[in-house]
């Protein structure tokens, strides 16, 4: 591998593990490079904090290196601009870094090309496009934000083999292993709201909670989806009953008039008219999500149908498929993904396969959606 | 990784080449080591061909080195009688081969701890279990042919990720992509029949043949299980009507007297009285396979009811299932396994995940049933 791509590939990792905490920033790495070496590297941690050049040049200090004539690698090009923090390209200046290498450019209106033209006028080598496919999947939430004013929609399910997410009685407990498990909560904590139908709420009951102990973030919000507000005889459901602050519900219709009752409750509902096909339109549902209580990250692990009407309506970003080395054989089990009719193998959705996990003997695939 | 390790890791990938090609001999590989350095390497190519630990030693003393006094590792332990070629224990100690590495101990009857114990009789160092759960895997074949007198089982499905081989309509070309496919023909060069249903027959009017230009072995007898032999007007058939002396057709009942009118076109037919459950024994099916047409390897890829029968009978060795990266999202699509009824969680048949292939954007897991 290329020298160039091999330190912006740790860039790349390193802004990985700020996913989740940057919002509304994106997520940033960078590696700060002399004589060839790695001397400093760091990532932006969150919003507010410095920026990802910044804490790789304070790295490479605090190592004992003069930065002087120093190469930097980010993923992003250096912003140009004062925001919470000043820009990064005064820091780099200041330091003397005699050569920057960028990984995408940035696509903020308010930056694009500033903060190369500016370091390139003031005599700094830059170079851009260095691994630039993968730069920009590192900003893809950042882009959804700014131009769909929504958040970055993870879809989650988990299935046996034959595609089914629970037996024809509706027990789903347990298709995957505790590994795999974890890891949901994992995700859990790093997205401000996780997404369910009413059907998961109604035969699950559940919590929603991040159950690990370690972490960064509160509790996501739980959101339900459903075609009517629920009647009061279901106040004993655990998100009603304990989080109802926590809880964020969304429908089309409120045929036990009991808007008020959930209100009052605490709970935050929402009555929607945008229908899709004969649904609600989750599009609305995520702006609402964004605008009002600054999600960025959705977690779906909602049932089959809203999975599906989540493709429908092109609101997945990332798809995480879970599959457990089971074989129920039983057309009746509950499919995966449904709802559509009339569709031949044509009319499929397509994905592109990023990434195969495996927990144990369960499969994760990451996958994206061709658009 | 242990030094020891490395050696049986590498007569194990040697093994693996021979696959399907030895039979009834176990597929085995060997290694010649001098001085921690490999000097030579082999496998047992074809049945009547030298065994591996010679084809290695002879490969050793062609690249120039004395073998005295080295190590041989290989996967099974040498046979210590007179069969189709000597033993490869005399050839060893007439080597002067110090040290002998043995994955696992031959379970055949008549080999049992004999290779091992003449060797050390005669004062060779040996050692066995070096990596032996791998190499009892690279014998599951040979194993099942002598305890249970039938062929090894691929079961082969490839489906969406919903688990859909087909949509409404029946339609389901093509699922996968040409690599899939093309993978698919290298199995079935591999393989001594093709079994599928009947309803596969009909809708696909398939050939079954290996389009691969380039192998070793004759293309694969094409297997049909059916309920009823089919009435003369299927002639047209390309199985029937092109390959009738290589399709072997199994069936519980004569409906429309054409058992003659088959023979006759040359198709071998068998009117089993076998019944498991509500379809024909496919245990009887394998073991006639074996025992009149010398068949030591079955490629199923029929559709989702024979696959399930074969789970049901505990007849898949080895399960290898594709998954194209699409949704149909239609539950009345076709599914990759159906037919058991009033099944719960609890009934899955439940596998082993041994390895993810992909072929671009397709997956490919082989899995191996728990038994």
């Amino acid at each position: 591998m290329d020298l160039k791509e091999k330190f912006m590939k740790r860039a790349i990792a390193l802004a990985q593990r700020g996913k989740g905490f940057t919002a509304p920033n994106p997520s940033v790495g960078a590696v700060v490079v002399k004589n060839g070496e790695k001397i400093g590297e760091g990532w932006h941690k969150r919003y507010g904090s410095d920026h990802a050049e910044v804490v790789a040049i304070k790295d490479a200090i605090k190592n004992g290196y003069d930065v002087k004539d120093a190469e930097l690698f980010v993923t992003l090009e250096p912003c140009n601009h004062y925001g919470k923090t000043p820009p990064c390209t005064e820091f780099i200046l200041k330091h003397k870094i005699k050569k920057v290498y960028v990984g995408c450019k940035d696509p903020n209106p308010s930056v694009k090309g500033g903060g190369i033209d500016y370091l390139k006028s003031k005599g700094v080598y830059v170079e851009s496009g260095i691994l630039e496919e993968k730069c920009k999947e590192l900003i893809e939430d950042f882009m959804i934000w700014i131009e769909q004013k929504r958040p970055y929609v993870y879809l989650k399910i988990a299935s046996t083999l034959d595609g089914k997410i629970a037996d024809r009685y509706g027990n789903s407990s347990w298709i995957t292993n505790e590994k795999s498990r974890t890891w949901v909560h994992e995700l859990r904590a790093r997205v401000d709201a996780v997404l369910i139908g009413s059907n998961t709420l109604y035969k699950d009951n559940p919590k929603l909670t991040c159950r690990l102990k370690k972490r960064e973030k509160k509790d996501p919000f739980a959101t339900v989806v459903s075609q009517n507000l629920p009647s009061q005889k279901y106040s004993y459901l655990y998100l009603f009953k304990e989080r109802p602050q926590k809880t964020i519900f969304f429908a089309l219709s409120d045929p036990y008039k009991t808007f008020d009752f959930w209100v009052r409750k605490g709970v935050n509902v929402h009555l929607l008219k945008e229908r899709s096909k004969n649904f609600l339109d989750l599009k609305e549902v995520l702006k609402v999500l964004y605008r009002e209580y600054k999600c960025y990250y959705v977690l779906c692990e909602g049932g089959g149908k809203i999975a599906n009407s989540l493709l429908e309506d092109k609101m997945v970003d990332e798809l995480l498929l879970f599959f457990a080395p089971k074989i129920i054989g039983d057309e009746k089990a509950i499919s995966n993904f449904r709802g559509r009719s009339d569709v031949s193998l044509k009319d499929c959705y397509t994905f592109k396969l990023k990434k195969v996990k495996t927990f144990d003997q369960d499969l994760c695939l990451v996958l994206k959606p061709e658009r």
